[in-house]
């Protein structure tokens, strides 16, 4: 069950210069694609923004070391086994598929990246994985990225995909990214991942300040159940096969912009997808004084129980959300002084029920797949926006069965 | 459905100088008991700790500032409407309330503690609710705490109550408590209420300081679903009838040390009685650097969903908690270092699951109704402990399906 219409795009560009290749390694599910080979050109510049959790898993690690002092040249993903808190044998299980890509591609070790998402602390199967890399190898071309949406995917149910092109200095650039995840969190799953190339030229501490600016307006904008992965990577390629080089302040506005869209349009569809998602909601809080006020109102209300379930009810319970933005830790809030509103009813005002809502008014808008829950703080100038879902009995239903 | 064997006292031992009384207003069910008074003696001391919700309601505004200025002769309950979210409205209905009860008894406004629990939002019905003090008023006695435990119930399925009595200077004290909750919101009904009476005497910054020490290791330390309530309050009354006054470091120390007991019996008993729980559980978190990493630890695993429903469905899914204490925030957490625990069942080490770990052993903690879940991190020599239940599909339901 996913939320609205499908959003893969029916034209999905290559970008020149980024190949990928999938292969079937029967990781978790036999005859299931569950190996992705992606090979970046010579000369690429590359970035990546990875997960916060502490326990981050034995792949992340590598990407972190590799990208902090190579570029990167071949992209190793398998789905079915995150290699998640798997200690030190996770880390040799790792280094082990990193050396076999290496040896088979021509390359050095660090220009490896190594990415999992699967189950939580079972043992890696690496010599499945490397069994099957001569075919991830063979498969690679630049006309592949539908193969490779769907070989990223563990329990979701929709591909997830986003493309453009722009006119940068009359050439035209292309973005083409995909992504997978249906919670933070998989329970054993573990989960958010995003690659998104651009044959544009485009320097690494340029790119990846790129990467961090969109992802803080896309993927860390998102949230289904507050779980925040182990495994969480979103990769960010340039290989520079436009000819085109993003540098001026103008082409690098123009560049972000659509950037930011393919992020936006990848993250949103993580969301449609969400475990047990019936809703997608998006919580925008506006006039903050500051930006963290702004994002603990947003999450505040986006994870709370209460108010995902009266979602989930089509339920206009307007007391919830006031109670979930009581409790978001703003410091001296005037409850007295900020509007709630859903899409354009205004339901709270002046410290309760606004005078002019009708239960009915509420409800239309309840009753919608989408719907916008917006506060007005009246405290600065800051907005914030972020998207979740409702909490359905499908989604306790999914992660309490996952296992049995 | 709740946790357990009822744990409601079969002796409530009165407490001279405090009484009860019980009148059924129909204010949302007719024939429901609904409001409740207390009568605490003069020259009696009072306490109270109350939300930190910011759209805390109108009796909650009123109640701190009575208690800063006065003592409180009279507490007056109604349950069936919190009257919060209610406005300027609101604020004049809970003063008619109170004005009410001062004329009725003959003591001053500022003497008078009003307290509402039920659907936030609509208007208190004021007039059904004065039309049955004086019945209140007739039926005080110190004899009818169970009475009074029923009296402030909403969606509670069961009475809360405690009650011990200790030997001071060769004299018995007596300390006697009830409360109600069983979310710390229930959606349009909020939430939690605690009423703890003794006949020691205690001097009020020292009643005051006991009550906050002891929420702080009782009612602060749980959480059913994240969401606190914008009507939380709780109130210590030491009414001194017994002549013993409380005030060496010795006498305050056994008398803490029982009210901490009464304190947390009401607490576990909202736990048991959470909305939708089939699990009580204890979040132990030992050798943390500080009291804040400690229980945010604690807290973001009692809050994870997916650690909920795991719990829910008896499944030793050790990766969620993993992942949870991983996403906590704790800064430089070395994750080789720490443990944890189902029980006495090692479940993690060294970065993973540990060596003598067997998917039975666990199953066979998951598979009791209480479950302790102990997180030692190995940083310091701070301990905090919580209390949660897990996430069924009853409480979807509950939530989901309250107000149609």
């Amino acid at each position: 069950m996913a939320v609205g219409p499908e959003t893969f795009p029916s034209q999905m560009h290559p970008v020149a210069g980024f190949k990928l290749g999938v292969a079937s390694a029967g990781i978790k599910t036999p005859g299931r694609r569950d190996v992705v080979l992606m090979e970046v050109a010579p000369e690429s510049t590359v970035a990546g923004v990875f997960t916060l959790n502490a326990f981050c898993a034995a792949p992340v690690q590598i990407c972190k070391r590799h990208l902090e002092t190579h570029g990167a040249r071949y992209l190793l993903t398998n789905t079915g086994n995150a290699n998640a808190g798997t200690g030190a044998q996770g880390m040799s299980d790792a280094e082990r598929c990193v050396a076999a890509v290496a040896d088979l591609c021509g390359v050095a070790s660090e220009e490896v990246l190594p990415f999992s998402t699967g189950v939580i602390g079972e043992p890696l199967p690496v010599d499945k994985i490397l069994a099957v890399l001569g075919d991830a190898k063979a498969d690679l071309k630049e006309d592949n990225w539908k193969l490779a949406a769907e070989g990223i995917l563990t329990t979701d149910t929709r591909l997830k995909g986003a493309s453009a092109q722009i006119e940068i200095g009359g050439e035209t650039i292309t973005i083409t990214g995909i992504s997978k995840g249906s919670g933070m969190i998989q329970p054993n799953m573990a989960t958010m991942l995003g690659y998104v190339a651009t044959d544009a030229k485009i320097a690494q501490p340029l790119l990846q300040q790129l990467l961090t600016n969109s992802t803080n307006r896309s993927f860390n904008r998102i949230t289904v159940d507050s779980d925040t992965s182990t495994n969480d990577s979103c990769i960010l390629a340039a290989t520079g096969a436009s000819g085109v080089e993003v540098s001026s302040d103008e082409d690098i506005a123009t560049f972000a912009q659509a950037f930011d869209q393919v992020m936006v349009e990848l993250a949103h569809a993580i969301v449609r997808d969400g475990e047990g998602a019936t809703k997608f909601i998006t919580i925008a809080v506006d006039k903050a004084a500051a930006q963290k006020e702004a994002l603990d109102v947003a999450f505040t209300v986006a994870h709370s129980p209460l108010v995902k379930t009266a979602l989930f009810a089509s339920d206009a319970n307007w007391g919830r959300i006031l109670a979930a933005v009581g409790r978001a830790g703003v410091e001296n809030l005037d409850i007295d002084a900020l509007q709630i509103y859903l899409d354009d009813v205004c339901i709270v005002e002046n410290g309760g029920r606004a005078a002019g809502y009708t239960e009915e008014a509420g409800s239309a808008v309840m009753a919608q797949e989408d719907i916008r829950i917006r506060i007005v703080l009246n405290r600065g100038d800051v907005s914030e926006t972020v998207w979740t879902t409702d909490l359905s009995h499908d989604y306790v239903s999914i992660n309490a069965d996952y296992r049995s």
